[in-house]
């Protein structure tokens, strides 16, 4: 079994460790030190040995931040973790507080005393946020002072883990379908007209798409941890340590990319004084700024050079997504027959459908890694939007409730994430009819046509207005991202309630996943993953129009639909969906199976 | 009549003034001077004394630019006005550019050699733009250099009409709702939050508001042109033309408003040494933040504070537009009567339309001033987004056509702003059905609830939907806000594809006015006005939602409508819609007309 249930921390992890974190601050001076969730590369998942803030807290969600003074502690996290962080956390150790607008250069302002010094690990803090926490700090008489080596990872000492070494293996043409030279020279080409000499690179994605190599030094995705210099005329420099470094991979890179150790990564960023270097705020620290500066280089601060390009999914990467989304689509229907026969007669618990669900996905053959561990939320756990079941909060499935159940692949060719929410026994009239209105916002996106220039935002209102109307919403973007064989959550595009600026464009991969949440009773969400489609003309119309493919193949479970809220061509839309699932994923089933998926995709 | 239809420029005006103001360019030394349509108040419609642009090159749309160097000339307008200025700008004299994405900029920096002196009026460009021009002007070796005077001015000369004069009076509790030293008092306490002693206030529309004024020195809209400078604790100085102070208004400003002249407030503004004072980078010139610098203020650069306040309207001022719109209704249902029956028989030219449509309005008795020049667009007329009907392009109404009427007036209790597009003879099988996708994108917006938070970027598509499914798109915003007896035009908030922060909150009154437009066939609009609801329980549901109230009462032609392209629903809200029409505004109305609305608004 890949995905595991245990809990890495317990509320002790704050008693235990902030004493020797204390300890390590005072020895350096600090009066305070702050912890952010973000490692060296802003990754979402972390490796264990840069989980900082857990085992600081406790606290393991995705998003969060701690500040630690000598006499007081608080952690910060946001609405999605109100109820996770009174329960992974010890609050007599850290007070609990809200991370969103300025929680912690508020609490920073109002709890440093002055000339008090807080510490901070450069590698950790984009230059932005930083900004804003000096000015905090100032605004309290306090400064802030990086510390020369982290506190917390001096006290963390023998106990850290070590520092994952997945090797990095070349990511062949046949699923990447552009070779890392073409890549280098068209971003090469577009840093030039932006009056660049080079790109500092640290996002793992970032490498993985530019060099057409993919490791596995981060859980869940198979991203190489390390950085990189791309220069405008195309040619690369690549910081790995070398017992990643696979025997393929020097060829494989070719001459126009020199190998080289992390160790020779601050020779290399002096080596461009004088140059001017785009670097991403938002993807790296305050550290590569510095370094920058004090090499005398001018820094451009600009988006990602490879985000884009790489959101923007090449015909192989889409012909690879299909296949992919064709073998998780047979997988999870096999599954959901299980659900739908054996799962009705006996409900399983959480773990159970949690590793029937693997297993099914294992024995495609093709199975790299899970995207995330897979969710099954059983009756209320369905409720907590980022819940992960445990050996402890395992629920077993109720007769006449949902289990909501958010899973995802990695295969060589193509990251897949699909959530289907499947009725145990007979759902109530409320189940149904809000499942009826969160199936309406899946399908009204879905089939959205919309002018080039529409961003994620323009479009998010589609997929609430069904619940919008009825008095309901969900707590969660409608849309993000995903990568080709990389991250399950990708960007720069999203479809969600906030601002965007991103245009969505074809080749983008994007998650349509509406959702309804009753606390303590059940979770809704209908999740498919749909690529952006190319402008093309409607019959009788003037304006070419993108829209959407959906990937995604498994069939929403009809015992769930109150028939008669859906219109005619809400229905035959459905039912054309239902009738592709049928046909693409039947010929990979037999048996009972098959002729299930028959009933579950007949038209309503 | 109020509306006239000559035209106030002609393409000789480059050729004829472009000498005078080179030779007064030449005096002060200057190889370039920037001509911005904007005046040193920032309105949207200006008084033709402030109308640079127009007496320099012929152009009189409502945003443009020109560079005039000493050997050559470009004019840049926006997509929206490709057509008219190569109608109204001799285009020997003016080369015509494309205004957006930074056209002025790239310009100047390909147009200016090294060395040369461009002139500006720091009155009249934010000082945002100015930065970036000094910088497009350095890359090319040149220098901005701000004019002691501007020698357009001095080239105008004794053509230039005067300055506006006209009388400013109070507005009435009964109309405003709010005490102005009321107002003062909140706004302060807003600034005090902010951290800021005072703020100047340039906006003409923010004096009447804060004030309880109106004027009449814009035509179309009741503003007073003058500053103010706000004081945290609710004290004022305003400065007004002494010609401009009716007898009653400073015993309406009370004690705390100290009543200045013009030409006081460069000392006023050098007396806020030392101290905090907010002003809108996007509502005041460059003069402003120059003058408060130089005195050493400390200048915060923030919205204009009385923005969101007053885009938020009152109970008051609430039912002030609902019966405003109910007299203007009537007024605009006479005129629908009149087009269906005589305009039938003998379809009138667009002239002949509009002047009946005034007579309508000014026979209410209550008609301060139209809101804007009504458009009427006959046929092909009807697809020139921003028409206006004149002597020289007035046209007929064709049978088997449209006509598209925009069009709104000013009332001491509301403004009103409607657009209706009604059927000359029986419309095409092609007109009804965009017709008909307008009409879909209309109420589906006009029925949409939402949660707080929700900005008006999120709702746009919802009225475009319909019409992008079909290929088919229009090239303006959904909706844009509306003042209270103010501007016709109001932000901060709007409906656009554009990014928006501004969340739509109860109180604010917004347009919904989608469209269609076949150049050189037809256009169709409908436009209704609506004010934002307070979020209001749904039953059966969690959340209370906002929503919409329509104001605008008029019916909407049912020839033109494609009954069969309706559901049931959207059958049920139009005749919802009409019945309320039927039930208001057929009371005052006789005889034939109110016969007529009785079928006009009769279920579909």
């Amino acid at each position: 079994m890949r995905q595991t249930f245990d809990e890495s921390t317990d509320p002790s992890f704050g008693p235990r460790h902030l004493p020797r974190i204390r300890e390590a601050m005072a020895e350096q001076g600090l009066d305070a030190l702050l912890v952010p969730h973000e490692d060296e590369h802003q990754n979402e998942y972390l490796p264990p040995a840069n989980d900082r803030l857990g085992w600081a807290t406790g606290f393991t969600g995705s998003a969060g931040a701690a500040v630690i003074f000598q006499d007081k502690a608080a952690i910060f996290v946001d609405g999605r973790y109100t109820l996770q962080v009174r329960d992974q956390v010890d609050a007599a150790t850290f007070e609990i507080r809200d991370l969103v607008d300025g929680g912690v250069t508020a609490y920073i302002e109002q709890a440093a005393r002055p000339g008090q010094s807080i510490g901070y690990d450069p590698r950790l803090h984009s230059p932005d946020a930083l900004e804003r926490l000096r000015h905090a700090a100032a605004r309290a008489g306090a400064i802030l002072k990086a510390a020369p080596q982290n506190p917390l990872d001096l006290a963390w000492g023998a106990e850290r883990p070590a520092q994952p070494m997945a090797p990095v293996a070349p990511h062949p043409l046949e699923f990447a379908g552009e070779a890392s030279s073409d890549k280098r020279r068209r971003i090469g080409e577009a840093l030039a007209q932006q009056g660049a000499a080079a790109s500092v690179l640290t996002a793992p994605a970032s490498l993985a798409w530019l060099f057409n190599i993919r490791g596995g030094d981060v859980i869940r995705s198979p991203l190489p941890l390390g950085q990189a210099i791309l220069n405008a005329d195309g040619t690369a420099r690549l910081f790995l340590d070398p017992r990643k470094v696979t025997a393929e991979l020097p060829a494989w890179l070719g001459n126009e990319v020199r190998l080289e150790r992390p160790e020779d990564l601050p020779g290399a960023l002096a080596e461009l004084s004088g140059q001017t270097v785009l670097v991403d705020a938002a993807q790296s620290s305050a550290w590569y700024f510095e370094a920058l500066g004090a090499a005398g280089a001018h820094v451009l601060r600009g988006d990602d050079p490879t985000a884009l390009p790489r959101a923007c999914k090449n015909a192989v990467e889409i012909e690879g997504s299909r296949r992919a989304h064709l073998r998780d689509g047979a997988a999870l229907t096999r599954f959901l027959h299980w659900m739908a026969t054996e799962g009705q007669a006996s409900p399983p618990d959480e773990i159970t459908a949690v590793r029937k669900l693997e297993a099914f996905r294992e024995a495609t053959g093709a199975l790299k890694d899970l995207s995330f561990d897979t969710i099954a939320g059983a009756a209320g756990n369905g409720a907590v939007v980022h819940y992960r079941p445990t050996e402890r909060l395992n629920k077993r499935a109720q007769s006449g409730s949902l289990m909501l159940i958010d899973s995802g692949a990695q295969y060589l060719d193509g990251t897949t994430d699909v959530t289907r929410t499947v009725a145990v026994g007979e759902p109530t009239a409320e189940m149904k009819a809000r499942f009826t209105l969160v199936l309406q916002g899946n399908l009204a996106l879905a089939r959205a046509r919309f002018p080039a220039g529409t961003t994620g935002s323009a479009l998010d209102a589609l997929a609430r207005t069904p619940l919008w109307a009825h008095g309901l919403d969900y707590d969660h973007g409608t849309g993000h991202g995903v990568g080709s064989y990389l991250g399950v959550h990708e960007g720069p595009h999203r479809i969600s309630k906030a601002a965007s600026l991103v245009a969505l464009q074809p080749g983008m991969v994007v998650s349509n996943e509406p959702g309804y949440y009753k606390a303590g009773e059940y979770g809704i969400r209908i999740e498919n993953l749909q690529v952006v489609t190319a402008p093309a003309p409607i019959e009788g119309g003037e304006r070419p129009m993108l829209g959407f493919e959906t990937l995604t193949l498994a069939p929403i479970d009809r015992r769930c639909i109150a028939r008669e809220m859906l219109s005619d061509a809400e229905r035959a839309q459905l039912d054309a969906y239902h009738a592709r699932v049928r046909e693409l994923v039947g010929p990979q089933l037999e048996g009972e199976a098959r002729a299930w998926l028959e009933a579950a995709t007949a038209p309503l």
